[in-house]
C-alpha cells in the first residue's frame, strides 16, 4: 500500500536507498522449476549500471547481484527470491550540501512534505538506483516468458531530443540494439544522438527522449478487461520509472488525427488459418487484451533533473540560493533506461500470464 | 485480480454488461459521515449519458441511479455503497448479426480468445456502459475531496482531430466547460470541433481527440513513491478507459525536446511563505508525489471503432465478410468521456488521500 | 481494505445492510464456462433462510436471488457476477427502541465507536443477513469445485451446548445432514439437540455449539506456505462469520494432550500406489498445504446475543437501562450457519485452486 | 498471492530458507519518524533463538539482525525496511538423509506435491526459521503501537500437555513472563511444565501446549467489519505459525457450554464515564471491532513433529522405511513461540490501526 510492490501474482517488492546498506528486491510468485543463476541477472544489471560508456555517469557501481533465497541447485523453488546488491561507492559527502536545499525537479521537497524527514544522501529512496531491483526481477520474468511461453521483450531508444530514428519493431534484434552506446538500432540516428548527448553534456545540461518497447510472440487473450487492461498496466509500469512523463500504446497521441476508418485494424486470416489484424494501429491490444499482434508502446523521458548549470532554488528555510551540480550524473538517462523498460514490460507480462492461467486454463 | 476493481483504500468494483440486468459499482472504504444522495450521483451520470446532444449517440438510456446500501439517513456509513442502474433500452436484436463476426478494433475477438465464450450483446462487458459505475463512484470521490480536503477536479476537451484549443487550466471553471456540447471551454475552438464532428458523422466515420485533466488545490505529499507514483496511478486510471491510447503528465511527450535547464521548475517561496515551483512543467508531481502545484495531464482518445462506413472483417469461422454499423453510436467519444476522466481522477486522488493518511497522519 | 472483500483470485465483495435496499455480492474471478442458474443459488440460500423450522427465527424473508451480471445464456462469462436479494420484510419499527441503547454482545457500540454513526435498523451491516451474499457466492464456488476439480464440501452440527454427536466425517452424506432440522447427521444426538434448543427457547435464552467442516477429494498441493496456509485461510473465513469464537484444524486443541509420537501421521502407500498418511490427526494439511487426506475442522459458535430475557445495558448517553428482546430471533444459530460454513469453505478452496493453478500449472 | 506477505497497510514480506543465504523481511508502510535500532530488534530475536535454555534445541544460531534499508539516522523514513540475518550454522549434511524420504507431519511431502521440487535442507522454506523475519518486523510494530498509540502486547505459555496454569491476563507483566525458561508466569505450573518437557525430551518425544495472547490499552473501534474482523485476522495470523492447530478468542470453544444470558457481557459505565462491558467473555471484540476491553485469545500448538523416537514413513519412491531424528530439535516449541505470537499480534494490530486511520480519522 506504501507503493513499493508491483504485480499481483508475479509480484515484486523493492527496497533500499542510494546510500543505505543495499538495494534489492523480493520476487514472490515466480513459478518453480525455472533455471536461474546470478549470471542471468548480472547480464541485465550490467546494461543499466553507471559508467558503462562516456555518455553515462562515471560513477562506478559494481552492482554485483546476490541471490539469497528462493533458488536451490540452480532452479527456482516457488518461494520468494530475494536478491540484493550492496551499496559500495557511496560517497555520501558529495551530497552533504544537498541536505539543506531542494534540488529543482527532484523529489527532495515532496519526500520531506510527505514524510516529515528524508534520507538526503544521493536522493535516498527516490534515487534511480532503486531500479536495480526491478531489473534483477525483470531478468527472471524475461527468462520465464521466453522459456515457458515464448514471449520476447526488447526496447530501444527511438528519439533523443529532436533526433528521430527509423526502426522496424517487428524485426529488430537485441544484438542490433546493443551495437552502440545509445542503444538505438538505427545507427545513423544513433551517431547523431550520441553527438547530441555529448554536446549537451559539455554544456552542463541534459536531454530527454523516447524509448519504444516491443513485446513479440504474445498469444491472444492476455490482459484483464476493465481496470487492469494490459496497456493500462504497461502504462503504469512505465510511468513509475523515474523521469518518465508520458506513455502511449500503438499510435497513441497520433491516433487523434485519424478517422475511425483509417485507424481501425481490419481482421483477416493468416496463412496459418489464424484470425489476425491486417494492420496494428492498436499496438497489439483490443479492449485491454492482447490480440496476438506485436505489442508496441512508447515512453517519454524528461531531461535529467541534475545538471551542472547553475539553477535557482531555495533552502529548507525558504531562503533563495543557487545550485550547480558537481556530482557524477547522466546527461541523458535513455541508454541506461532501456533495460529498465525491458524489465517493467516483462514484469507486467509475467503477471498477466499467471493471472490468465489462474482464471482461464 | 480479474481486473474489475480499482483503488486500494477508496476501492471500487464495477459489474455489469451492456445488456444484462444492470450495471453498477460497489464503493468500499469511503469515509463515514459524508452527505450523499442519489441526486449528487445523477448529476454526473447525466453528463455521460447517451442522447444528450446531436453529436452523441441517439440511444436513450435513462441511467437512473439507485443507491442500495451504505448510505443511511443521507450520510455514508463507512460500509460498502452499492449503486446500480438497471438496463432498459436493450434492443439486443440490434446486435444479433454481431454474434457471428469480429468487429474491427472492438474487443469481440480478444474476449472470445480469452474466455472461450462472450456476451456479444452490445459489446457485453467491454461496452463503455461499464463506465457508468465509475462515474457514480467518482461523484462520491469528488464530493469527499471537495468537502473534506478542498481538492477540485475538472477536465475538458482540448483537441478534436487537428483542432486545438487554448485554455488556461489554472483558471477554467466547470461552468465554462459545460457551456457547449463538446465540453471545450475555448468557444471558438469548440465551434470548429462541433462542425468537425458533424462532418465526420455525416461521413459515417468517427474522430478522436485529447482531454486535459486538472486537479487543483492539492496539498504537497500525496502519492506513493516508487511504483504507485501519483501520475502512474493517474496514467493507469486513464488508460483503463475505453478508447484511450495515451497519457502524459505535465509537458509529457513535449518534454523530450527540452534541455534540463529549460524543463526544470525552480523552487521559490510564494507570498504565503510556502515553498512552490516557479513554473509547472512537471505537472504537479515530483518523484511521484504532489508538489502542491496544479496537477495537469492529457489523455489521448482514438476515433470510435464503430462506424457506419463499410469495413472488412472475418466471421468467427474466419470467412471474409463486410460490416457497416447501423446502430446508434457516437461519432466522437470525447464530450461524454469528460465526466469519466473526472471520475477516474477523483478515484485516484481519494485513494491517495486515504493512503497518505494511513501512514503519515 | 475496509474488510468487505474475501479471496484473492476467486474474490467476493459483499454489500448491504439488514434494512437497506438489498444485500448481495459481487463475485470476481470465477472461471468462465461454468453452468449456473438462479436455482443453483436459491437452493443454498433456502438452507440459511429464516423461518425454515420451529427452531429458527419466524422472520419471513423470501431471499429471492437475482443474478444481474456475469452469466450469459446459462454460463459464467468470466466477468463479475453480481447477485442480490432485495430487502422486503424490513419492519424497521421493531428496532426503533434500539436506536437509543447498546445491545449486549452486539456490535452497536463498536460500530458507533468506529464510524461515529450507524445504521441501527436490524443491526445494519453487522446483521447476519450479510451472509446471504457469502452463501450465494459459495454456491458458485461449490459448483466450480465439484464439477471442475471433484472437491466436495459439507458441514454439520456436531455439538449443541453439551450434547455431542458421533459422526464419521469421511462417509457422511449431504442427505444425512439435511434429514433433520438441526442438521446433525447423528439422529439420536439430533433429537436431544432439538429438545435442548426448544427448552432454551422457551426459557427466553439462547445456546451455542460446534459445526464440523469437511472437505473431501482434495488433491495434494493446495494452500500457500507461510502466511496463506490453507488452514489459516479457512480459520479466517470461519472466524469472520458472526458469532464464531474458535476454530481448529485436525485435532486442534486436543492435540496439546498428545506426544509427537502419538500425534504424527505416518506416511504409507495406498493400494493405488499413492503416498498417503495412515492417520489424519493433522486434518488434511501439512505446512499449510493439503496432503490429499480429507480436510476437517471445527468451528465454535457462541450463544446468540439476542435473548428475550431481561439484560442490563446502557443508553447512548451511558444511562443504565434494561433490555428484553421482543423481536424475531434464533435461539441457536447453528442449523442456519451450516450452509454459511459450507460457503466460506468453498470460497477458500476455490481461491486456492486458482492460486495454485497460477503458479504451478 | 504466493502467500509470503502479511498485512495490508503495515505489510511484511518474509523471505529465506533454513539453509539458504539469509532469512529476513521487508516491512512496507511503517509510519516515518519512529526511532528504531538493531538493538530493538535483536532483543525480540533473542527470545526466539535456539539454544537459549536446556529445553530448547542446542542449535547455535546467532541470528544477528541487519537493517539494510528504511532507517536513517535512527528513524524510520517511511520507505521499506529490509532486515535480514545471514544463515551460518547450516550443517546441511545433517539433513542429507532426509532428501530421500518424507518426514511424518512435516511439509516435505506437501511442498514436493505442490512445487515438483523442494529445498530439503533443514525443511527449507517450511522451517520455523522463517519466523525470524516475523519477529523482527513485529518488534517494530510493537514499538509503533506502544509509543504512538499506547497499545501493549504480551503472551505467555498457559498450558503444556495437561499442565494448566492460573494467570490474570489483565495484570501479568512482561517481566513475570521472562522469569522462567518456559515463559509461564505461574511459577508453580512453570516448574511442572519444565519437568514435563524434560521428561518428554529424555523419552525422545515432544509435547504441545497453549499460548495465551493479550493486547491491552486498545481503543474501541479497531478492526474491519465483515471479513477482516479483528479476531479473524488475529486467528489467521496465529494459524499461520508453524505447529498451530487452533485459535479461540474470549471464551472460545468454552462459549458453547453457556446460555446467551451467561455469555453476554452487559454494558455499564466506568468511573471515567466511558461505556465498557462488565465482563469480557467476548475477549475484547464485538462484531469484529475492538470494544476497548483487553483482547485475549488462545493458540493451540501441536507437539513438535521431529522426534528421536523411531517412526514409520516412506521414501520418495514410496518404499517403507524407518526414521529417527538425530538432529538438534526442540521437545516443546512453546517457549520460543511466545515472541512469535507477540510479533504476529503486533503486526495485526499495527495494520488495523493504520486501516482505521485511513478511513476514519
Amino acid at each position: 500500500m506504501a507503493g513499493n510492490s508491483f504485480g499481483e501474482l508475479f509480484k515484486i517488492t523493492t527496497f533500499g536507498e542510494s546510500h543505505g546498506g543495499a538495494v534489492g528486491v523480493v520476487v514472490d510468485g515466480c513459478p518453480p522449476g525455472l533455471e536461474i543463476c546470478e549470471g542471468d541477472i548480472q547480464r541485465e544489471l550490467d546494461r543499466r549500471k553507471p559508467g558503462q560508456s562516456d555518455i553515462t555517469t562515471p560513477r562506478k557501481e559494481e552492482d554485483s547481484i546476490h541471490i539469497l533465497s528462493g533458488v536451490f541447485e540452480g532452479f527456482t523453488t516457488g518461494t520468494p527470491i530475494m536478491m540484493l546488491a550492496y551499496n559500495k561507492d557511496t560517497r555520501s559527502e558529495d551530497y552533504n550540501h544537498l541536505n539543506k536545499l531542494f534540488r529543482p525537479s527532484h523529489a527532495d521537497f515532496t519526500y520531506l512534505s510527505k514524510y516529515g524527514l528524508r534520507d538526503w544522501r544521493g536522493s535516498g529512496r527516490a534515487s534511480a538506483r532503486e531500479t536495480l531491483g526491478r531489473v534483477a526481477a525483470g531478468a527472471i520474468a524475461q527468462k520465464f516468458l521466453k522459456e515457458s511461453i515464448g514471449i520476447e521483450i526488447l526496447s530501444y531508444v527511438e528519439q533523443v531530443g529532436d533526433i528521430q530514428s527509423q526502426v522496424d519493431y517487428e524485426t529488430v534484434s537485441a544484438d542490433q540494439i546493443e551495437k552502440n552506446i545509445i542503444r538505438c538500432p538505427d545507427h545513423e540516428a544513433a551517431t547523431k544522438m550520441i553527438e547530441l548527448v555529448r554536446a549537451v553534456q559539455s554544456d552542463g545540461d541534459s536531454i530527454g527522449g523516447i524509448i519504444r518497447g516491443v513485446i513479440r510472440n504474445v498469444q491472444p487473450g492476455l490482459g484483464e478487461p476493465v481496470f487492469d487492461k494490459l496497456h493500462a498496466d504497461l502504462g503504469k509500469a512505465m510511468l513509475s520509472i523515474n523521469a518518465v512523463k508520458g506513455f502511449e500504446i500503438g499510435l497513441g497521441f497520433n491516433a487523434v488525427h485519424l478517422r475511425g476508418s483509417q485507424h481501425n485494424d481490419p481482421f483477416t486470416v493468416n496463412t496459418a488459418g489464424e484470425v489476425v489484424t491486417r494492420t496494428n494501429n492498436a499496438g497489439g491490444v483490443l479492449g485491454g487484451i492482447s490480440t496476438g499482434s506485436t505489442i508496441t508502446f512508447r515512453v517519454a523521458f524528461k531531461p535529467v533533473a541534475t545538471i551542472a548549470k547553475e539553477q535557482d532554488t531555495v533552502t529548507l528555510e525558504g531562503e533563495p540560493t543557487k545550485l550547480a551540480a558537481s556530482g557524477r550524473h547522466d546527461p541523458c538517462v535513455l541508454p541506461r533506461a532501456v533495460p529498465i523498460v525491458d524489465a517493467m514490460a516483462a514484469l507486467v507480462m509475467a503477471d498477466h500470464v499467471l493471472r490468465d492461467k489462474a482464471q482461464n486454463l
